[in-house]
């Protein structure tokens, strides 16, 4: 019998991943998922590519996750730590929230508004030494899909000395499941098919969490809304300290990763390659006007970006190998 | 060890999409791909989102595929005869083009022109009897992607006599992948975002395929070419013989399948509820007007239509478990 | 100085379509736009691509038009009557609602609920002695969107004893500002991308306006929402009665209109060459296997389908020429 | 009888919408319409929007264009100065190509590669005094799609000396039409929807152009390939230089422009609101973290990115209105 798991707030997007991914894994049994406003609904009501998949979805209670031995919470930011604090100190949580991410309380205030909840341990296993610290945790906090994008870009780079973490400059654009599923007119397809918009323009709430994770000490990002359902792909420049190949330093950061492919010189990352799987690509050169480093990451806004990681980091979190339920292969075209 | 696969005809859409799910099976050994102009190219220049797979392109000929005990040819129409003749008796094979899916040579040269090469096990599992047939062939010819969609949704109602053979209509639209991967100018992004093309109208090659595994008498099939990568949606159409409910038959002949998915009352199939899996889900009614059965019927045209299709049938011929390595939960959103 | 006009439900699709083509008209001055919740918002906030169109909106009642000649009703259905009946006889309507296209009373009921609000002169000027009827009417409903379409495919075929009325099937399918830009989680761009979607299978309330329009006496159509902003592209079957070439009938019906271009054979209509524009594109042929006439018709659903059409039968109405202020050209790629 | 005009070049997408825009113009007679391969082509075969207008596509050389007073060129990088130096001096010309933007032509040859043909005037209306110079020209080089976009948002804000012009840092997204009609395989719809894709990451020919319009001296620009036909969105992003708030520079730049739209506090530019018009839209910010000017610029690559201002430079240099036979308003959604 495997290790029972549940997932509290299974009708968005990432939760619907997540049920995707742990109704496939080997070793996870899913016992439980809930909702909001859908509790009491069949799961295929809300999400129709589980046809096959027989679960009726639940209130969002610790009561309906007793039998969980491992939570997963994709709730709307703000609402984990209530029901977090329900749960017994047993039943291991990853949080897909941005709630226990941020270490400077201040910050948290700043961005997100309301009081900070704690910080737990941050999911990002590529990170040196990170793995290890994830593996020990029973209280783990993903990592926003922004904040996975652009980190893995650009945390080698500063840590080798190479980028100035003081010139970031960063302009993101998302696949449209990265908005969450509220029915709002700006997110109809009408809007979006044919369309770029950016928003959140100068001030963005990943800014601190990504400041945090890379060592950046100034972070300019802009984010832009794209026409397509997933991925991100991040341009992250920063000004070069030395003349080091950036490239070079991704190679020496990720070259045993299974999900962090640094691809073939010439090659540059694009995101529907990276749909549907848990990798993140990366590409980096030297800008010949401006000398600026510029590396290319794309990755699954709802993979590697949201539950792809989740179980990455629940698979550590349950000594299992990292990669299991996982592919490593995109979906494409 | 596992049973030792290869791949010719690579470098296309069906072919990537075989990649995908063959490296990712647990009981097939991956030992060759092969391609034409890309021979000698490494396999993620051609299909970057199989990052992390390391495989050159071999050429497309019988020495390239000499280690394997099953070869799938994803070939262009035409050319599967040529080079399964030279394979060993030994060799299983599945055949995703179309060269011999038909019985009737005639119909071969009036809709595909040439010479016709043959007649294989038509590789419809979930055909009355016809998993065991395949499960006893050496040679299965896959189904064409319509022909799958619209066989499923037609089938069972002319076996069980509520729908009249003689007056079928469909209009299906298909993803982009359908067409190819060759550089044409009507297949540009540019020509084909916001836009709905009809082609072939009133003389599409599948006719006679569809009429042979449903036994349609008369059928008008008009395809179009939607703005998505993936997915095919038939409008099935005939007029009712009885008073039979249809949804009720589809019921009947489905309700054990694990691919097959007739949806609850009131929810209509959808192409993204099935990229990326191997499921077709249909869905029936009756036309207030004209008192026609409706079904509409959606899969994924390089799924069921056609590599996840093609590693069901060669599951079955190799005495595994029908579903292994397939998915039955699409990628979505 | 020139006619005044006014749109009242100017915030949704059909009404900044209206506001477009309105703001660029030599003849028009728009002088009032109103909406309900957007009421006292500035017309550029609601619509970004009016820009430069400096207009408030006004509430939704008889003094925010009290100073237009003309007025256009963009309102949901059911709510014309109420607001047309307190405008004075003098001021001429355009009502692109559903609410007076329908002769019969009982057919309202059945397919839109509710009271029928009576009958007005309905406004589709290619049909033989229309535009003459138009001109002299000071009251216009103007057609459906998807009625549009398949009566200008249909019409003259039926009416030339070429096609059998009683045996007709459909299958169009429409962009998604066709469903309105109410906030609908089934409308958002992560649901629709990539996805084709039936909805109001065999029970879509334009079927008897068709049937009124063309003729018809026995009517299937499937409606699918398609992946793209704009644009209906309608499949429109019928049993051939005799052998007459449909496309020389539809060469007879059309050979002098602006609008409707019937394509130079080989040719077919795609709906990207419509988009932007007030023209309607046509292609017929005969089924090979079953003998069937198809004809394809595509047009822009907001264009030829609502706003422009609206515009052309005011043209007619207000005695200037019928093109004026209208594009015959589509907006591609 | 008005100005006799014709368009070199009339194939590619450019060239479409010159027709289309020509084809509308109350001023200009189109008059011949040239292309290369697709010589001696209906026009409506290669641009089926343009159905309704009747023209046979010429050879491309000084004959077919020898009835026009003014010639658009929208030929391929490297061909205009051949065909230019064919045509009397009493032709006007209007360049669409790159080959006489540039002042240095040590930077033609490094961006280009071949020899540098010489220096036109610079077409981009809306920069200080440049109108003038226009009107009184008889050769003008229209400007770059990511040029213009970037141009237009950048040069008042080096001008006013609120921006560093040795740290302007850039990364703009352009719909497909951008990359031209060729048929290659990475613009093909399968892989273009829901995927964005940069390219010539580093190294944009666009560069020199850009730093000869606005001064900036260092300027790192990444390129990125959208989902969409058209549609340029550009993220400018600059080191401040003083506390002025750029959105007031902007306004005082473009105040009274009729095409160049400062959008209201709080409203950022998004590509679908410019599409099929010749108006820019722009907003500014300064980001919070950085304290770095972000500006966002977005239009219509074909419109005021290509054919807009060809056409808008063609009214200027025939002495009509600026704006004649152009919208202001975009078609949306």
């Amino acid at each position: 019998m495997g290790i029972r798991v549940a997932v509290a707030g299974a009708s968005g997007y990432a939760g619907g991943e997540l049920l995707r991914l742990l109704a496939g894994h080997p070793e996870f049994d899913l016992v439980a998922a809930t909702a909001h406003s859908q509790a009491g609904t069949h799961v295929t009501t809300v999400h129709p590519q589980l046809a096959g998949l027989d679960l009726v979805l639940g209130a969002t209670d610790a009561a309906s996750l007793s039998d969980a031995d491992l939570v997963f919470l994709a709730l709307p930011h703000g609402q984990s730590a209530a029901l977090a604090a329900q749960l017994p100190d047993s039943v291991k949580i990853v949080d897909l929230g941005a709630d226990f991410r941020l270490r400077d309380a201040a910050l948290w205030e700043r961005y997100y508004g309301g009081a900070h909840a704690g910080t737990w341990t941050y999911g990002l296993p590529e990170l040196p030494g990170r793995r290890e610290l994830i593996a020990a945790s029973s209280r783990v906090a993903n990592t926003g899909c922004y904040a996975a994008t652009i980190t893995l870009a650009l945390a080698p780079l500063i840590a080798a000395g190479v980028a100035d973490p003081a010139d970031v400059v960063v302009v993101a654009s998302s696949g449209t499941s990265g908005a969450g599923r509220s029915a709002k007119v700006n997110l109809l397809a009408s809007e979006v098919m044919g369309d770029l918009s950016p928003y959140k323009v100068g001030a963005h709430q990943h800014v601190p969490e990504i400041k945090q994770a890379t060592g950046a000490t100034s972070l300019s990002m802009t984010p832009v809304l794209a026409p397509m359902p997933r991925g991100i792909l991040a341009t992250v420049t920063a000004r070069a300290v030395g003349d080091a190949d950036p490239r070079e330093v991704l190679l020496a950061a990720y070259g045993n990763e299974a999900f962090v492919h640094v691809l073939p010189e010439g090659s540059w990352p694009h995101t529907a390659a990276t749909a549907g799987s848990n990798s993140c690509h990366l590409q980096a050169t030297v800008d010949v006007d401006s000398g600026r480093i510029i590396v290319v990451s794309a990755l699954d806004n709802l993979g590697k970006g949201a539950a792809g990681q989740a179980v990455q980091c629940a698979n550590l979190m349950s000594g299992l190998p990292e990669t299991m339920g996982l592919s490593v292969f995109g979906v494409a075209p």
